[in-house]
């Protein structure tokens, strides 16, 4: 049997259609141009993309296309269509031959058929017309037409200007176009859970700019590989927005804290100068806050008093998307995602972690530590300065 | 057929199970007495609470334990149990009942059988000689082995004592111990958002105070009822664990602000507003953080640019769970704890909200208005000594 033809791919979106008009029509501006650009990442060709009445269509024959397109933020989902005439007659023929494509010996299907425009027939005739030639061309097969509950829905939507018939739905990543809010700078390591993070805010519509601190001796060549591996993954999700990408020397401030201060509180004056670094980033960037891949309690130092400790004095949203979720439900995340086989590969992870991390810290002990010990204010500008940029 | 009598549930729990000694004692202490209060709540009668090589033991013949006990934070799931002697032929004996009782005609099944401790046969034994006992109980309604994708899967677990036998798990809400982390203050409204940002963190192991900010001549009772309600209804997931519960008149600020301010500032102003009355009731109660219902885009003021005006000069952790999820994720989970059919009732919401809001608001605007039009210390002061406080 001939496969069919399927031409367009209709785009289903979700959150934006609450939006007022002038939002919703920013909005999809930029979800199109996300959506021009995934396709050009993966080389698909198309001959256009047209809006209408809430969905987006875009023609192109290519198998891969509505794949591809459900990972564009703020996609809901997308069906492979096969578009024809607007009358009945296309319709139904159109109908037929996706069901006889699909619907197997003793399976049931049902016809979901909407209209919209001005037609000399109405949705209920069109489920009726097309379903009898559904049930015509598979008649040898033993259908059964089953309206709740059916192994194959075959859609039909008639519009003034054309049908479009399809079966398929595939689930998109939801969310908000990228770039649909404002720039923030993700912390992303070597680990699971930080592109995580970062992955979830792109998700509502942040363009990011991801900082990596190399703890330098503390860690091998195959933790930053990581790293830079993960960082090329989360990009793949972003085609048409450029990443910053910062790798921040880390290493040398761990050496100095640990040589002066108490070895314990390690972990909270690392995230706090980091925090520190990447507020300057943020600031210079214009973006509007930091993404983190803290989890509550996920590891010993992770307790709310450590947390405590580390925003102290932070005069800058830091945000935590996974602080509220478990670990499987972040690995989940991770392999849909595409990072968790990176994170996951073996390396030499930070050796400047202490073997009894502080867990109920003291803010005045840190505190003291940070005035006293060392010269926070040098060791920032100096990270910065040493800070190696790379556009990807 | 006489009703097979489960004696025991059987509870894992998870994230726990690779925490040091010292923290893993210290949690399932926490965990064993927050499932005592959850199963006082409920009127289930238990004889004991045992702990044993990484997982808890209920005895209990009440149906309702295993699913109660399910919902306890750190649970990752439970079985109804039945337990018998350790040896090979009472536990075949009680397999072939449980077969007899769930083993549907032409239906398959596997065995999944462990040991530990001294017994003379091994595993392997174990398992087929119940498979054995179960095909011999209902040989004749055909059932078949299928040990990769069974119908049924029948646990056999014979320890040193005594075996365990069972057939359903019932999946937990996961999460750590309520208790295992430090305490936050939850802002809760009466929408769909902010109980599950509370609830997720309570998942996390905090508990929280909760904070429900009055808009009084804004709203109207029923709202305020609902937010009432909802709270309660987080109560029913932290027994053994008292709710202080601020209620806090907020109307008289937000009259003073819209009079005197930039009414399109409304928004951000309120906010700020109740982070720094929660963050002197954090102070007070000695919790480490507030919780927001905060999620990104979700409407129109809630931008990354308002976000960052909000946590200006706001040095104290604020945690937003829901930052990166979809509404649709955020509405099933509410519908999972139970607070979704409470939120969505009707009611008269904020009327402060300006039809208009402030989208990009600028920092230096409303730094003006809060220095120059408000009286930001008598307001929060005055919040707080009016700020009504009810023990859940």
């Amino acid at each position: 049997m001939e496969d069919l033809k399927y031409d367009t791919v209709m785009v289903r979106y979700g959150e934006l259609a609450i939006k007022s008009e002038q939002v919703r029509n920013k909005y999809e501006k930029i979800l199109i141009k996300n959506i021009e650009a995934m396709l050009d990442l993966h080389k698909i060709e198309y001959q256009e993309i047209v809006r209408e009445r809430g969905r987006i269509y875009v023609i192109s024959e290519d198998k891969r296309a509505p794949a591809v397109i459900s990972n564009v933020f703020g996609v809901v989902s997308t069906s492979p269509v096969i578009t024809t005439g607007p009358t009945l007659e296309e319709s139904c023929k159109v109908a037929a031959a996706i069901g006889k494509e699909v619907i197997k010996d003793g399976e049931s299907f049902a016809i979901n058929a909407r209209r919209a425009g001005a037609h000399d027939f109405t949705s209920q005739d069109a489920g009726r017309k097309c379903g009898d030639a559904v049930w015509e061309a598979i008649k040898d097969r033993h259908p059964r037409v089953d309206l709740k509950n059916p192994d194959h829905e075959i859609f039909v939507e008639i519009r003034e200007e054309r049908s479009y018939i399809f079966t398929g739905v595939i689930r998109g990543t939801g969310g908000m176009p990228l770039g649909s809010q404002g720039k923030m700078v993700a912390l992303v390591s070597g680990g699971i859970d930080s592109p995580v993070a970062a992955w979830m805010m792109m998700r509502r519509g942040c363009e990011i700019i991801p900082v990596y601190f190399n703890n330098e001796q503390y860690v091998d060549e195959a933790y930053t590989q990581k790293a830079i591996d993960t960082i090329r993954k989360l990009k793949e999700w972003s085609p048409g927005h450029d990443f910053k990408v910062y790798e921040v020397p880390h290493g040398e401030c761990l050496r100095t804290f640990r040589e002066r201060g108490n070895i314990r509180y390690t972990c909270v004056f690392c995230k706090r100068m980091m925090y520190k670094v990447a507020i300057e980033i943020a600031k210079k960037e214009g973006a509007h806050g930091i993404i983190t891949g803290s989890s509550l309690g996920q590891v010993a130092s992770q307790t709310s008093e450590n947390l405590l400790i580390e925003h102290h004095g932070i005069d800058f949203p830091i945000y935590h998307p996974l602080i509220g979720l478990d670990k499987n439900e972040i690995v989940d995340m991770a392999q849909r995602i595409g990072t968790l086989d990176i994170s996951v590969r073996p390396a030499m992870g930070c050796q400047a972690v202490p073997k009894h991390p502080a867990i109920h810290g003291r803010i005045e002990e840190i505190m003291k530590m940070e005035s006293e010990q060392v010269d926070f204010d040098k060791m920032i500008g100096d990270a910065l300065s040493r800070a190696r940029i790379t556009i990807m």
